[in-house]
């Protein structure tokens, strides 16, 4: 996977009474759908909208392989949180969205999802398979990465 | 954190309509749902209905501080999924729940969760804070390792 | 609408900690979740599962035009509940399901669902519209129903 | 129930990938989380958080005893929709919030709640029980109903 200059965006989440458990604070699976709205937000962002996105590339979605979250602190209902998501890596068919969820200036929780991305498998329809991201998508995160040919044969190698 | 031998619950899953979103397959934060489920199946399994065990013990619940899960295959709607689930790792106040989730004899989602045995904080009523398992909570799962004093020490220095 | 003998099917649904609020209770969304599983359970029984049903009839799915529910008594978690679900009346391309839902014997939720029979419009492919409900699916509800050509014509007028 | 005059909260919503079904449109109880943060959102609109009130009032929450919604028109991932949400009718101990749902400028679903202003039971301490709604709570949504000693005999009448 390969490094590049970074699109971030910052989503503001108010917590809800029906986000949160009997333990008062935020039920966990509820964070991961909150930053699955964030990395739409965070491609939205780039330009990409995920309605869009899905009828000129053909895709089904950019769902999961991997996920993994530290949470170091409880949010609550009626507390606003930032979470601030970014692409760290790019690979040839996968890539790495990080989001960091603050509340009140402290880093509460941390995630990293691998995702990839899928069309409907050919062969069975009910299938789905991950494909090459397009240059173009790469790239409008990393603008800085529109070079000449040889870094083009470079990346290539690199994937 | 110490091994020792397990008790290992096994929960059948409907996958519902609801429960997956419009690539046809489950939006994965309902994963965690499910494993969240698992776990109190789990416990329950061991002869400690939550309910009970947060009214005896005086916890406010057993909340994640880590979670991390591999997608290998996508289950859909109208599939039922079978979870096995068996807490692999006791640490001091934390411990380590194993989820695997088999959609027609394939491992589809593979969860680790690191929970803590959380109480509210003396200090700020708002706040949770971890505290040492309670000993038989660690037995019921790992009968063999009620052993002697030796042993008792020993495991005393290991948490 | 008309008025048919019946088949009931009993979903049987474990309270869990995720599906309960700070008020320590079920938050109501979830409610309509565990509901909207108990119809695809209830046509099930019926000999549809809903994936077979889509395929079959290329319906895009059975979407709520009306809902109503009345919560009589709450529900916690770690509580058993079971709900009673039937087809109380079917029109020419809706009809109605009644859940009761059981708390200790105690009659806790009574929801209504007001769904349609619904299709892709052949116009806007993102739309849907209602179509009529095959008299095929109408009647494995309502075996009895099956008579002459009289009851039929008796039932176009009724709708 | 009587009439009064009324605050609006306006509160705008990105439909989210995750808050749609198969059938590519919102899967309903996720309308129903909806309307549960535009009710929190309302009372705050009214100078009352919910948080706040909760600790202010000794309050458990102010659960639902009924709802109905109709469902006109569909809403898809991506869509911005914007919910309407006022009350439009005061009980002793209970209350009507309705929510309207537009989605490019169509009404698209319409809710009525009806909530109770709910305490712990004195004598059960797991049973909640209503409550006479404040008369400053029902003031701040109505500031034009503070009026007179008559006036205030004649609502207790009504009520």
């Amino acid at each position: 996977m390969s490094k590049s200059p970074r699109i971030v965006s910052r989503k503001t989440i108010h917590i809800e009474w029906g986000d949160c458990d009997p333990a008062q604070i935020v039920h966990f699976p509820r964070y991961f759908a909150y930053f699955d709205a964030c990395t739409t937000a965070l491609f939205h962002k780039a330009g990409l909208s995920k309605r869009e996105m899905l009828k000129t590339y053909r895709i089904v979605g950019i769902p999961l392989v991997n996920v993994q979250a530290s949470f170091m602190a409880p949010a609550r209902f009626s507390d606003t949180v930032i979470v601030e998501s970014e692409i760290t890596e790019w690979g040839r068919s996968s890539f790495r969205v990080r989001h960091r969820l603050f509340n009140k200036d402290i880093l509460a929780v941390e995630c990293i999802e691998t995702r990839v991305w899928a069309v409907a498998s050919g062969v069975h329809k009910d299938q789905i398979k991950s494909k090459v991201v397009p240059r173009e998508v790469v790239e409008v995160f990393s603008p800085g990465a529109r070079r000449g040919p040889v870094n083009k044969k470079a990346r290539r190698k690199r994937q």
